[in-house]
C-alpha cells in the first residue's frame, strides 16, 4: 500500500483586468474576471517541496495583465485560448491549462441622445464567460471552448404549471395550473470547433435561450430547459452540447383570506431557501468528445 | 441615576413582495423588498416585557402583502406612504414609522421584435429605493419621502485628475493627470413635498446623475458629485436636498515596463479594498427641516 | 435661495492592515479591518475642486498601515485614538474624524497538548469593533470611544414567548408559550470617559451579554435586549449607553402531522427573510452628550 | 444527427433543517442545511413533460424535515444516507441521488463556569459538511460517503517559504525566505467504507489537518497540503482519499521606508483578491472505485 499524489491544479484566481481602448476619442472598455490554473506532472512540487518545475501564480498573473495589451482581445474566448497555450508553452512539466473569464458589461451613458465617447455604467441582463480547456503538449495539442452565461435572471408570470407528477406519503404539494416560474439561470455550451464568432455567437444563443424562456409553455422547468437547449443545438450547429444548472426560484401565492381579500396570481412571496435546483444538459450525438472540458466546472454533472 | 430605555424601533424587514397586474394578457410586475419599522412610547415591552401596546412584526408583514392588492401600487413612494400611514394609525403607541422599500427592474423578453406579454428578465442599472417617515399622529402628523437609487456603477476612462492635494510625511501619492473614475453610486433625495410624479422625477434624477457624471471633467470625485447633486436641485424644485455615497473604486495602472511594453492608460487593475468612500450632500437653503427623515439611514451624515 | 454644500466626510474605508509581533519566538497576531474619515471645511474641494486642504485617502491608509508599527497596538480603542487625533491634526481644515476598526480572532492551533507560538485559526463568537469619533481641534477637542461586538448568533430553544400583543385585522399570529429565540446580535456601546481597560472591559461586556440573554425568561426579543443593556449599565459604570439592533431570526415549527408525527417542539425551518428587526437603546440619565459620537453609525436610531 | 438529454438531476437546496433535542432539561442543537438531488431516467419529464415520474423537490424537502424527527440523526453522515438511499428507494426511475450537508456548530454559553442548559452560541472553526453519494438501486446499490470542512481559515506568521520556482519573462516575484501562509481550507477525505465513528473520525482529521499546518516547515502551499493529507491517510485507513481545494491569501509586506521605519515581518496588507488557488488530492493506491462520488462536486478535479 503506498499513498500518492493524485489530480492537481495550481493558479491564480480572479485576477481583476480592465483594458482601455483609446485609440480614438471613443473609448472602448473591456472588464475581466480572469482566474488561469496549470495541470501535469508537479509531483516534485508536493512532495518533496521542489518547486523548480513551478511557474508562479505571480506569473500567470503578470501574464494574464500583460496579455491584455501584447495580444488581441478581441473576445474572451480568444483572450483565453491566447493565454492557456501559452501557460502550458512555458511550463514545460505542464499538461494543460484551464482559463476562466467572466466579462462585465458597460454601457454608454446616453448624452444628448447619444452614447458618451468615454463614461459608461454598468448594466445589461446576466454575466458572459468562458472556460478554456488546454490538454496536451505540442503537435497533440487540443483545445475546448465552453461558454456561458450566468446570473440571467428570469421570471415568467403564467404560462407554467406543475402537474401530475409523482407521490408519496411525504407528498403534500398541489398540483399547480398556473403558477410563477423564475430562475437565476447558468448555461454553460461547449464548441464542437473554434472557426466561431464569439461575439456574435454568443448574442445569439443568449437571445435563443430567452425568447425560448417566454414562449415555452412551460410543464416543468426541466422541460423548459430541455427546449431552450434544444433550440440552440438546432439553430447552432457549432455547439456541440449545452448544460444549464437553474434554481427554481420559489414564489408562493400569498392567503390574503383572512384579510378578506382573494388572490387569483398577483401577490406572492419571493422565498430564498430552500430551492429547487434543477441541473439539465442537451447534447449532439455527434458532438466530438469532451475531454477535460466540463471537469471540476462547478455545479455541472 | 438611573437607567432608562433610550430610542428604540422594531419592525419586520426584507418582505419580498412580488405583485404581478393581470388585468390584461400584457401583465405587469412589480417586485419588492419591503420593511416597515414603528417608533413611538413603548416601554413597557422593553422593561416589564407587556406586549400590549405592540404591533406585531408578523402583522406588519401581512399588511405590507395585503396593502400590494388592496391599494393602489403605482409608485413604491405611495405604496409606502400608504403603508406607514396606517401602521401608524393601528398602533397607538406608535408616534411613527419608517418604511423602506427597493424595486428590482424587469425588462420584457424580446419575441419577434417586441416585448413578451408575460415573460421577463432581470435588468437595468441601478437599484430604485424609497425611505418614507411618518412623523406623530393626526393632525400634527408630517411625512417624509426620501427616493434613492443604490448600485449605480458608473465609470469614465478619462477625464478625470487628482492633484493639488495636501500632503504630509505620509503622503507617496502621485499626482494624476488622467486616471479613471469609478464608484457603485448610492443616491438619496429628499422631497420637500409630495405633489410629485415618482416615477417620472425617479426618471429624469437619475438620467441627469448620469449625465453630469459623463460630462463634468473631474477633479477629484468631490466635485463631480457636487455638480451632480447641483444639477438635480437645479432642474428638480421639488428636490429639497441630495446625499451621496460613493466608494472611490480604484483602477491601478499596471506596470508593463518588466515585459517591455508601455501602459499609456490601457491596462487597469481593479482593485477591491481599501477604497475611498466619498460622501457629500448639497442642500437647498430654504428647504423645508427634515425631522427623523435621515435618522438612522445607513451611511448618511 | 441657495444651493450649497451640506454635510460630507471622506476617507479610506477597509485597509486590512495585519500587525505581526515577533519580538519573541511566539508571535502574537493582530488582524484589522481600518476605515478613516476626516470632517471639516471641505468647500473648495466639493464647489471648485481645489484638492488643496485634502489630505489624500492614500495618506490616511499609509498612516493607518504606519502606525500599527510605529505607535502601540496595545487595542483597537488605544489605536483608533491615536490615528484619530493624528489625522485631524494633519488637515488643518479637518473638524473631526471616525475612525472605525473591525478585529478578526486568531487562536492558537493546539498542537502537543498547547498552542503553537506562529500557527493560528480563525475562530470565536462574533467580531469585535470599535468606532472613534474625534471632535474639534487643539484645546476644545472630544473624542468618543464605541466599542461593540457584531455577528454574535445566539439561540435558545426554550424559554422564550410572545403573548399578549396588540391585534388588529391583519393579526393571524398565534401566541406562543415556547418558541425558539434566535437573533445574530449586533451591540454597541459608549463609554463615558476613557480611561478603561479596553480589552477586559470587552471582555466582560461580551460575557455579560451571553450570560443574560441565556438567563432571562424572555417575553419578546424587545425585554431581553432591555435586560442585557441594563446589566451592562449596571456593572460596567463606565458603559454610558448601549444600543442594539437584532434581527429575530425566525424558525418556524414543521407541521409534521400530515406524516403521521407530533412536532413538540423539535424539528424547526430557519428562514432567511423576512426577518423581524429589533434596535433598542438602554441609557444612564447622567451620560454625558454624545455629540457626533452616533452619528452616520449604520443602524443605530 | 440527433439532439438527446445529456447527464441531469433535480432535487431540493439548502433546507434550513434545525432539530432540537429536548428529551432531558439539557437541550441538544443540530443546526444543519439539507440539499438532496436525484438522478436517473428522467427523460420523459424533459422531453415530454410528464412528470410521473419525478418525485416533486417538495417532497424531498418534507423527507428531509420529517427524517430529523423519524429517523435518528447521530450525525450527518447517518442522516445523509438514509435520506439517500430512502428517496432513490420512493423513486422508482431513480438510480442515485447526492445528499449534501452541512452542520453549523453550536457552544452552549457559559453561566456560572458552566455551560448553559438551552442557550447557545455559534462559533468554531470551520463547517462541518458531508457529500453522500446513492448508485443503483436494490442488491446492486453501492454508498460513498465523503465528509469535509469548509472555511477553515488558518495562517502561520513564519515557517513558511517559497523559492526556487520556474521562470520566465513575465516573473517578477522575489523568492521569499520568510512569509506569511494564509489560507481559507476547504477539504474533502472520501471514506473506503462505513464502518466509522462519524464524529469521532471528523475531529481527528480537523485536529490532525491543523497540527501538520501548523508544523510542516512549508516550503510552499502545495507541499504543505500533501503533507497534511498523507498524515490523514496513514493515521486513519478507514479514509481513500482526501482533496484540498485552497486559496492562497496574499498577505504583503508593506514598504514602510518612506516613512523611516523598516518593516522586519510586521506590517502586513492582507489583500482580497487575486488569490492564488490550490488544489490537490492524496489518494491510497488501494482505495476502492470512486464510481460517481467526486462528480460534480464543485471545484473538485
Amino acid at each position: 500500500m503506498a499513498i500518492t499524489l493524485g489530480p492537481n491544479q495550481y493558479g491564480k484566481a480572479e485576477s481583476r483586468v480592465v483594458r482601455v481602448f483609446r485609440d480614438t476619442a471613443r473609448h472602448e472598455i473591456r472588464d475581466l474576471n480572469v482566474s488561469t490554473a496549470l495541470r501535469g506532472d508537479f509531483e516534485d512540487a508536493h512532495v518533496t517541496g521542489d518547486q523548480s518545475a513551478v511557474l508562479p501564480t505571480d506569473t500567470q498573473k503578470n501574464t494574464a495583465f500583460a496579455f491584455a495589451k501584447q495580444k488581441p482581445l478581441t473576445s474572451i474566448e480568444e483572450y483565453a485560448l491566447t493565454l492557456g497555450k501559452h501557460l502550458v508553452h512555458q511550463t514545460p512539466q505542464a499538461t494543460g491549462a484551464r482559463i476562466t473569464v467572466e466579462e462585465y458589461h458597460w454601457e454608454r451613458i446616453p448624452v444628448g441622445g447619444t452614447g458618451h465617447d468615454h463614461s459608461f455604467v454598468r448594466g445589461g441582463q446576466g454575466i458572459r464567460n468562458t472556460i478554456v480547456t488546454v490538454e496536451g503538449r505540442g503537435a497533440d495539442q487540443r483545445t475546448h471552448v465552453i461558454s456561458g452565461i450566468g446570473d440571467l435572471v428570469v421570471a415568467k408570470t403564467t404560462g407554467s404549471e406543475f402537474r401530475g407528477f409523482l407521490k408519496d406519503e411525504y407528498t403534500t404539494l398541489q398540483e399547480a395550473d398556473d403558477r410563477i416560474l423564475a430562475t437565476s439561470l447558468v448555461a454553460r455550451w461547449r464548441y464542437a470547433h473554434q472557426d466561431v464568432d464569439w461575439d456574435a455567437a454568443h448574442a445569439s444563443i443568449k437571445a435563443i435561450l430567452l425568447e425560448q424562456f417566454a414562449t415555452i409553455h412551460s410543464l416543468a422547468l426541466q422541460q423548459t430547459l430541455y427546449g431552450m437547449g434544444k433550440a440552440v443545438l438546432e439553430q447552432h450547429p457549432e455547439v456541440a452540447e449545452i448544460k444549464f444548472s437553474a434554481p427554481n426560484k420559489h414564489h408562493f401565492l400569498v392567503d390574503l383570506s383572512p384579510f378578506g381579500t382573494d388572490n387569483p396570481g398577483e401577490v406572492f412571496f419571493a422565498a430564498d431557501r430552500p430551492y429547487g435546483l434543477i441541473e439539465a444538459s442537451v447534447v449532439r450525438d455527434d458532438a466530438p468528445p469532451p475531454g477535460d472540458a466540463w471537469t471540476a466546472v462547478p455545479g455541472f454533472c
